[in-house]
């Protein structure tokens, strides 16, 4: 269905109707919801921390040209605050010093706890290994409703950093805890978080005993793991959450029925979800090829069209509904809600540019059912930011690299990998991945450019136009009165 | 005296001093100029536009990293107000239609004149070649003064597009217009600009008679060309600027001393000032090369140091004083001013991290010269922006790419030319340039990224966090009552 090969009117109208139906139901699941504060009663605090994986200005930059050409935006660009984060990751060999270039579990764990910490690292300290408090904790003690939404396994780096502790992001699952540490350095070996040696398990295991309200995302194989320690009765990780009293939900349908019980698990994916989005005939961004005489052979245009893979999968915006319906209902304190578009990183990584497009535009349109909720419970923050930079850049058009190459008569073609895009109003637009020089399709690297934040709620008044994620995570705690 | 290989305290100090005497300086001959509104008379109104050439986001955090590490900044981010701008190019053969990447000449004509053109033009209507008014020739009809300040030629595409209208940005000087119509598209060549055409003629000789009040920045060799239309008596482009009342500075020492006239022009190069810094043994970043095991060869870490040939050159600081000076003493009406940084795009098309840092130091000092200008005449509005994205990019350090290599079995490393460098603060952070192959040392591009803008001053409470350039144009001809 939207399959886009040219800027027709018809596609067009299908685009704008698809866009509508979600937000219809978006709007008919949350309406169901809010509450109005009555006489004398506060109304219920809340914050939804939106991430987008990876997503920095550069990457927001060439889904927005797709999408919306010169004058449109996406939802998130409508809030009225914006501010650049600086990403800081310590070094876990001494942490006194600093990397430029940061991970997801990292940022996540900053987001999450309000300290810095070193690469892989899941809300423990660098090098110390000291579990960090994070806000979904401290907001669950203070009987706020909580949950995590993500797009990819629930035990994925930014989503364990709200709710998990580990000395690395590998340590998933008990097998993943003995296979990974042969990778692993001496202080992040998954080890010393083993139930038998006294720690807290797999971040599997923890998630599924952690009480959190919400949890929808990917992950079967993870959760259908048995647990460490279990000698009787073989019991898998997913009947040890399903005893903590949750709904288990595994297909878009289900993700869309009226729920019985307070608590849902949704586990929609053996691991991460299907993208939204695929390019063309599976086209990705390609290195350019030379021919005989040294000329360059540049790539031929193509369009972005639906990956049939998704079509059984829930959207983000309609897991974010669902959970901020679940959150929201009957609850006269508030609640904490995380939700990640996790694949605009993962696609960025596979040098996917249609991949990340459809990813960026699922995960705004997530963000506005949290915007739309917010302006029905007005006591709501809204943070919508990145974790770290990436790959991606838009760069010129072939036309451009062969008029230079005709001027300077020395060939001239994009470095790394390079694709043209027609957009969905029929405009050419080039972009590259040049961070690695590795064929392994799934290698281009993060970089170390701020990232972007967007807010929308109460109490953002003196946001300065630099900031960090440790400055994200006070405020939000600030906000539900978390010390 | 800068050159600063390790974080040694000394070093520190040196560089404090070191800004703390610019800092003085500035503010001395600052001292001497600004005047408080007398009960009745309505206070000044003054724009300052500091444009930093193809300072994009990236490169704001490549500069921060080495010089202020994680928790200083610059002087920019200090001011209240941030907003995203997205950069629009349209086709010169079809101008309903657009380019995601832009050049100098589009973007400052955008800036200037509050309309979208094509690359290379200057202040000049895609296609239809039609003049378009500048901010700057409205504030001279509504008798402000107005100044340009670069660390550029003044004919370059920046100033130029604040004053001139031309079809290219390669129509600098009469035998430029000659020679350059053999490189550029039927619509944009420079002939139908010369006077003997009834063009307004070279863009030099129309600087020269655009009766600015304050001009300083390079350019001898244009200045000193002969003018177009000259059979008599062999003058110059310079002796037509000095006939239009100039004092003519061009020497560092003369950019300092007090002024007899109103009207300023400083030409303190023959075209481009030369940069402040440089890399180590004029270290840039560099090709990785690979052993006979095909792995990679990682370029040494180096520091960046004082350029020597700098040392006579008045710093942007230095000559933003000095502009600011003339343009309000005595001066009830106020002034329009820009200020270009304009080698941090230069130093990025030559791959040179160092360059690029130096001069975003020195961009930052003079927005500080600004600031506290504005601190005291508070009608003043101080706008900071980029006219384009570009190519450096903050990557991760060898041992990571390392690391991707042995847990892969692919080799693996940066793409495009990398550099390692030492922070001041003693980090290591790596650095690629990866969009143009082309071993010619000017040739890496613009990227189409948004880029920042920063404002301070008064009639900056609405400003939506997505904005574009022809939007700073309004806002700066409200700001003037320019209409």
């Amino acid at each position: 269905m939207l399959r886009i090969p040219n800027a027709s009117l018809v596609t067009r109208c299908t685009l704008a109707i698809f866009v509508s139906v979600i937000a219809t139901l978006s709007t008919t699941l949350i309406h169901a919801a809010p509450r109005q504060a009555t006489a004398g009663t506060p109304p219920a605090t809340n914050v939804i921390l939106f991430i987008g994986d990876g997503m920095d200005e550069h990457q927001i930059t060439m889904a927005r040209n797709y999408l919306y050409d010169s004058e449109g935006m996406f939802s998130m660009e409508k809030m009225p605050v914006r501010s650049s984060v600086r990403v800081k990751t310590l070094r876990e060999d001494n942490p006194d010093h600093f990397r430029y270039v940061a991970d997801s579990a990292n940022t996540a764990s900053t987001l999450a706890t309000g300290f810095f910490t070193s690469k892989g690292r899941i809300s423990t300290s660098a090098h110390g290994d000291v579990d960090q408090k994070t806000i979904l904790e401290d907001a669950q003690a203070q009987r706020y409703r909580t949950g995590l939404v993500t797009t990819s396994s629930l035990t994925d780096a930014t989503p364990a950093a709200f709710a998990t502790h580990a000395a690395h992001r590998y340590c998933q699952s008990a097998s993943a805890m003995h296979f990974a540490n042969s990778a692993l350095d001496k202080t992040q070996q998954c080890a010393r978080d083993l139930k038998k040696n006294g720690g807290p398990g797999s971040i599997a295991e923890q998630l599924a005993a952690a009480d959190i309200d919400v949890l929808l995302g990917g992950g079967t194989d993870l959760f259908n793991q048995r647990l460490e320690v279990d000698e009787s009765n073989h019991s898998t990780i997913l009947d040890k959450a399903l005893s903590h009293g949750y709904q288990f939900l595994s297909t878009k349908e289900e993700s869309q029925t009226a729920h019985s019980k307070t608590r849902l698990l949704g586990l929609f994916a053996r691991t991460h979800l299907p993208v939204e989005w695929q390019g063309e005939h599976h086209r990705r961004a390609e290195l350019i090829k030379t021919d005989n005489q040294g000329k360059a052979i540049f790539p031929r245009p193509f369009s972005c069209e639906k990956n049939p893979d998704h079509r059984d999968t829930p959207e983000l915006a309609e897991m974010t509904s669902r959970a901020i319906q679940a959150l929201s209902q009957n609850n006269d304190n508030g609640f904490f809600l995380m939700v990640e578009g996790a694949s605009i990183d993962k696609q960025a990584h596979e040098r996917n540019p249609c991949g990340q497009i459809g990813e960026i535009q699922a995960f705004d349109k997530a963000v506005s059912v949290g915007r739309q909720f917010a302006a029905q419970q007005t006591n709501t923050l809204i943070i919508v930011t990145a974790d770290h930079g990436h790959a991606g850049q838009v760069v010129p058009l072939p036309e451009s690299y062969q008029a230079s190459s005709n001027a300077l008569k020395i060939e001239s073609y994009p470095t790394g990998y390079y694709a043209v895009l027609k957009t969905l109003s029929g405009e050419l637009m080039a972009v590259n991945y040049a961070t690695n020089s590795s064929p392994h399709s799934q290698w281009e690297t993060h970089t170390g450019i701020n990232v972007p934040v967007f807010m929308e709620g109460p109490g953002l008044e003196h946001i300065p136009v630099l900031t960090d994620q440790r400055a994200i995570n006070q405020l939000m705690r600030r906000h539900l009165k978390l010390h």
